[in-house]
């Protein structure tokens, strides 16, 4: 094997990063196993909680993330993608001390969304994610405008059904966030981000209609994936 | 951090390690992130054809596999799976150069099916793990007896629904591996073994009706993997 290995800094939660994995094969054209990208998923989730250590309330996850790239690098890894929008956060500490770059999940869903010029884009996403401003900025380059959700959406509806996807109920999940996608589309969204690791497999479980308007931020950086991998294999790197 | 942590030796094919970590998390009752399984994996299917290597057509997987077995290891693994269950024609070999003990996928899956006295089951499996005859031998030492595919059914049905799978046709190699399913049943097979990690998420692409006498060594295998977590978690071992 030449030197391109991806690796995932996972756990966050845990399903998330097997939707990350399933999700770069599943945009990976491939006639055999040999041709699908090389991984190593570092799906550890004994880490502090991302959205309690943004809202002040919890320890910092840095270390132990600090610890998963360490791995990954050690492992080998040439690209490092991080599978939770939310610990995007601290991606300049982990890019800092990472000797294989490390893709943005932010830069990966523009570049599958493009806004239009003035189109309101809904951005469904953790507190810390929304604070952060890397979708709003992006978006706001491109010409168009992002739509948040009210803090009391956030409370009865976003944290709920993310907790809910968090201890396996994706059901109860999907329905609360289908609320406030229906909410946002209400207030003029034309699209929306599902900008959370946990919404994606959220919709699928009740095929939610919501999906047919949303870009997948995990499917994006999957597809930014693939077609690194593929330039690499179908480039002559693969031996 | 305790020194639990599953490695996972994946890429055989790449989706069947998916299917393996999906599985823990779905046998781990959890109400957060942190609760789940500590999982590394080693999704790296730059590996010699084993089906190939068995059949003596190609070259031998094990130098990539011991590699992957040696970064687990390096990772800090305490449990070894091997997400394949034609690999572990080359268990010994594995065993013997880890450091950290490997599960074996034929004893996870008779745990769980338990056949009963002259009771007939089904084996749907590569060659290689046919000849090897793990599953044979533990069948009989419980009493039942098994039936295995005919050249015939391997050539026409099991081979090219196995590889319709790995290109990322799961209907298509649903369908021809369903009709083995219906052979077997009909030769009288009261219970199938789906003793090759493709063959679970082709019957579940098609939502296939064997599925309800079948027995899943992956679900299996997650089983045990889950349940040595939980002993680990809920024994106080978690910190």
């Amino acid at each position: 094997m030449s030197g391109f290995l991806l690796g995932i800094l996972g756990g966050m939660g845990p399903l998330a990063t097997v939707d990350l994995m399933e999700k770069i094969i599943g945009q990976t054209p491939a006639q055999s196993d040999q041709q699908h990208a090389p991984v190593v998923a570092w799906n550890v989730p004994q880490i502090a909680d991302r959205q309690q250590a943004l809202a002040g309330t919890g320890p910092s996850p840095l270390p132990q993330m600090l610890r998963g790239v360490q791995q990954l690098n050690r492992a080998g890894a040439s690209h490092i993608l991080i599978a939770c929008n939310t610990a995007h956060h601290w991606y300049g500490e982990l890019a800092a001390a990472s000797r294989a770059p490390l893709l943005h999940i932010a830069d990966a869903t523009l570049d599958s969304l493009r806004p239009q010029r003035g189109e309101r884009i809904g951005l469904i996403a953790t507190q810390g994610t929304l604070d952060a401003g890397w979708f709003q900025q992006r978006i706001a380059a491109l010409g168009g405008d992002t739509l948040a959700p009210s803090p009391w959406e956030m409370r009865e509806w976003f944290v709920p059904g993310c907790y809910a996807v968090k201890r396996g109920d994706l059901r109860g999940g999907g329905e609360l966030l289908s609320r406030l996608a229906e909410a946002l589309t209400a207030r003029g969204a034309a699209r929306l981000i599902l900008a959370c690791t946990e919404v994606p497999p959220a919709f699928a479980a009740i095929d939610s209609p919501w999906r047919k308007v949303s870009v997948d931020p995990t499917l994006a950086l999957a597809g930014a994936a693939a077609r690194l991998w593929l330039a690499h294999r179908d480039g002559g790197g693969l031996t």
